[in-house]
């Protein structure tokens, strides 16, 4: 039977390209998050399971990867609970250890505590195109900033890191937890229908109207309660953005005077933004967000390019008090990493060389040959020189290799473009 | 209670100066990898327990974190056998995973494969100063090159990477596995006795040639062996390099034409290495390295200032037959990254400038002045006035900034520098 070499069930090998393409990438949203003062961090991928599973990470808990203790015996006894062999998880996510990180360390960081992540997380879900078991995440949080300072500093650093990767004309899809609540105050939805309702209400750009419609009826929500929440988002969708806070008021006169504050506010910061850059925000009361979490603004960033959003996050103030025992504010925004990779063009390879050495050569000769042509700055590859010049040729150029250097011993090395060239091939 | 917020036992968190200081060295690494033609490729961290089971890890598949299958009922049955309960695991290097990559990929691949490798590996060791559960390595491969330009090249690459990271001075010890195997086989050490013979003399530097000859012993090597192999290092040790073709094939006549000549050339090519660059090395007859899959020659690399080596490496032309089903030549070198960081001195912090503003100000205005400043390539960080400015101007300092802009409305923005400097605290 042959091997099967493949990696494990849904997740990938990265060829060079796609690392290339990927590190490229990296780099510019490191270059610019750096720009706004974010600092990188990293936390093991490994965390104890109770804290994974303890956080509000809806789903993503169901799909952990569960970390076997060390020392088990080698056969079980009868009745043992699977869930007590293990004792550590691989992290679905960059939010949950981020605030153990910070509650274990913040006596060493600054305040406000800007930070950048960007690593891999390991969710076991279905394995389907495009989607992975590990994959990329790439967090920008600020920790200790009360105000809407932290949304639009994480949505303007966003947007420029999205634009510096060529992704212009994003658009920010804004809304207020605190809105979703007041809005199902206003309808009346009793407490235990609310999460089930916000669910639904989430896969709107999936499933559409008549979907959540019917879902909510599933749900056990009244007929009229539903009419009754899409006539109130029906009068707060589409409403030209300054006058979004006015229009709030008006049909949710009992929300907060501060969340009113918070959206005038975080909407005055993105018009400005968006008379400097190609970036534009609608206030979308159908924005929902998967965590529970969640505490206040939600926003999320969408491309004309993509089907589903490239970028996502909101407040969350009292999650870092579960590991803190006291609350600190905190926001976050969450690039969607391998679908932005989805969208780049293949970053060009670099210049490099093909050493070509004959079987018959000195070695140290060769690699003083390679050598003297990295001291001048150049990606030198060597190779030994076999088969048909033509043909070998043909597959370096194939391969991405842009010139090559034929040493022979005694000659001077001459570098010789690898266009398709038949002059070239039948000439050397 | 207090929560425990550390990470889980022999884990760390990376804070933001580690991070930058890991991050730069990684940098210098690749750049130099890279100019040798060697391609970046990424692995998924899980691999079959198989895989990681099978292999010649030595040690390390004892050490392997194992994960759950998904999908388990809650309570197992009695007699279940644990290890049937798992079936992924976290990679412990990053040789299995290359293997496994090739045999997969190598019809898209060059051929000769160089391959660069940066990234975590997991061991459940118990944990110990300097020695973590998850750290990083750093690995350059050369695939399908049957000669020594592959063992001089890695070498080169890597002593040039230890350079550019202001490690000079490195010594490179050489030396063979033939070489041990063909001592064996002049003092007549039996078939069973020779992987004990190997682990013993590896942990030669540990615990002195005393330890290495109780541990034989016991081992049930007979003294008389134990004192021939004695014998033979000690004529093989401080040979002068241009000298040690010659006296192995005095002492080893049975030793194959080819170990000879593979030596012969890799010494040529160190010497001409060693003319050029701050490099030494030396033939090492007592070097063993630990894992049981190499096939020919092997290396380290030590620094003066530190006691153990930092990088390590050898051929393994069997390795990737094991999955591919026909072998194809291959020799790698790993980085001692975790060792290595803990030479290098803290990169300087980037020249970072902290945006003060009033509560009162307009977050909109406050944005746009830390929009202008970073539009003249400046990193910019903003914060919230307050307490006594020269109290916040000292913190701002301890924390690393360079220099303030207090932000006023209608004020143009200028920029102090952050030294600690009472007069400017007075004057400002």
């Amino acid at each position: 039977m042959k091997i099967d070499n493949s990696p494990p069930r849904g997740t990938r090998d990265l060829l060079p390209d796609v690392v290339t393409n990927r590190d490229r990438a990296l780099a510019t949203i490191a270059e610019v998050y750096q720009r706004y003062g974010y600092e990188r961090i990293e936390t093991p991928c490994l965390e104890d399971l109770v804290r994974l599973e303890s956080g509000e990470g809806g789903e993503n808990t169901k799909l952990i990867f569960r970390v076997l203790r060390r020392g088990l015996p080698k056969v079980v006894e009868a009745e043992t609970v699977v869930a007590g062999l293990a004792d550590l998880g691989l992290r679905f996510d960059l939010t949950v250890p981020l605030t153990r990180f910070y509650s274990n360390n913040h006596a060493r960081l600054r305040l406000p505590f800007r930070s950048f992540q960007a690593g891999s997380v390991w969710r076991a879900e279905r394995p389907q195109k495009g989607r992975y078991r590990q994959f990329t995440q790439c967090d920008i949080d600020l920790i200790g900033e009360r105000s809407v300072l932290a949304e639009s500093e994480l949505i303007e650093a966003t947007t420029d890191a999205l634009s510096a990767l060529g992704l212009d004309q994003t658009v920010v899809r804004l809304s207020d937890r605190r809105i979703l609540t007041a809005l199902a105050d206003a309808v009346g939805l009793p407490e235990q229908s609310r999460p089930g309702f916000f669910v639904t209400l989430d896969k709107l750009d999936k499933i559409g109207w008549d979907g959540v419609c019917a879902e909510l009826t599933t749900r056990g929500v009244q007929v009229e309660e539903v009419k009754r929440v899409l006539d109130f988002i029906a009068e707060l969708e589409d409403v030209p953005s300054r006058q979004v806070a006015d229009r709030l008021s008006k049909c949710l006169p009992a929300l907060p005077d501060n969340v009113l504050d918070d959206l005038v506010t975080t909407a005055s910061c993105l018009n400005r933004l968006s008379d400097h850059r190609d970036v534009h925000w609608v206030f979308d009361p159908t924005l929902v967000r998967g965590m529970g979490y969640y505490t206040g603004q939600i926003f999320e960033v969408s491309h004309p390019q993509s089907s589903s959003s490239i970028a996502g996050g909101g407040r969350y103030d009292r999650l870092i008090g579960r590991s803190l025992e006291r609350d600190v504010p905190a926001c976050g925004f969450s690039l969607g990493f391998e679908r932005i990779i989805d969208l780049l063009s293949q970053a060009p390879k670099s210049e490099t060389v093909a050493l070509l050495y004959d079987a018959d050569s000195l070695l140290s000769e060769v690699l003083e040959a390679a050598r003297t042509l990295r001291e001048d700055h150049k990606i030198v590859s060597v190779l030994s020189r076999h088969g048909q010049l033509g043909k070998q040729l043909a597959r370096l150029e194939q391969w991405g290799f842009t010139s090559f250097v034929y040493f022979r011993k005694g000659e001077e090395l001459s570098e010789h473009p690898l266009r398709q060239n038949p002059v070239l091939f039948s000439a050397t």
